[in-house]
């Protein structure tokens, strides 16, 4: 699919704000798959996409979590996780993408999991260092994108778990599952 | 089995400073019970016992996990886990207890898990902040243990899994099973 045909399908799901988000978020995973030798256009139309079901009403997500036969942990857990197996689901299914790569990286870029291909990296860690993101550490994150994806992808994690930790939120087993298979991997 | 007897029996397998944090976590799991309403006894036999493994040389321990056929994935985690569940392994073996809930105590004391029983709670507490511990938080630790059981164990867990993600360390899967689990029983 053409850039301008997906930006125009996903500008119709998203505020304005968040289509910003989405812009930074497509100009930087272009920019991290460049440099890691990922494939740039399966990072753009991820990019493009990964909001796709941001704005969709719980209910919905909710009844497609449990149509699609999805981790029903998913329920128990914060809502804010729900759009990305959702949005893979509603990307295949609406807008017509089928690269499977494409899909989990939307899939998983909220949550991570154990053993993320280099494109679902790219994903997590776009929308984590866009030019719009502020908050503390952002440019300690892009400091270490710039010289290696997965130092960057443990600092994103770990302040993640940290963050929702201080709010007394659970959070995701796969999120726990990825902290330690970058730790893991790490130590060998 | 009468305290005097099981204080004989794992001084022999403690060094000086080890038994001395062992009569500290004694003291306190009696009174975490007095105050939580945990068999005393019990708490009392848990307490000395949970630290019997602690100086067994590694080799040893990885054996009995395997041929006991614990959870491998502890083999791959912090070596300093395995000291918990080889002595509830034999503590049942050469020390004779033979109460399960005592020995879940001692297996879970380390790493903790979801659904803890209120004696496992207050062994890993009790290990967590008797008197001759010393780190920071250890003083809100004790305050809180002495308020609400739940909240001062979310307390312990929490900093234990910031502790190990500031030295990049793996956490054990109990370990945060333990923390979603407190903090989705406290949202309902």
């Amino acid at each position: 699919m053409e850039r301008n045909k997906a930006l125009e399908i996903v500008a119709k799901q998203l505020t304005e704000k968040r289509y910003k988000h989405t812009l930074g978020v497509t100009e930087t995973a272009i920019q991290l798959a460049e440099r890691y030798h990922v494939d740039k256009k399966k990072a753009e139309l991820a990019a493009i996409f990964h909001d796709y079901a941001k704005f969709r009403p719980l209910e919905e997500m909710k009844k497609i979590i449990i149509e699609q036969n999805y981790d029903a942990r998913l329920l128990k857990y914060n809502p804010e996780l729900w759009h990305a197996p959702v949005g893979a689901y509603l990307v295949e299914h609406e807008a017509g993408i089928q690269d499977i790569e494409i899909l989990n990286a939307i899939r998983y870029h909220t949550s991570g999991r154990r053993n993320m291909t280099s494109l679902e990296k790219v994903i997590y860690i776009a929308d984590y260092i866009e030019p719009g993101r502020q908050f503390l550490g952002v440019e300690e994150a892009r400091n270490l994108a710039e010289k290696d994806l997965n130092e960057a992808l443990l600092f994103a994690v770990r302040n993640t778990i940290v963050f929702l930790m201080n709010k007394n939120q659970p959070v995701y087993p796969d999120t726990f599952e990825l902290y330690n298979d970058i730790v893991i991997k790490k130590e060998r």
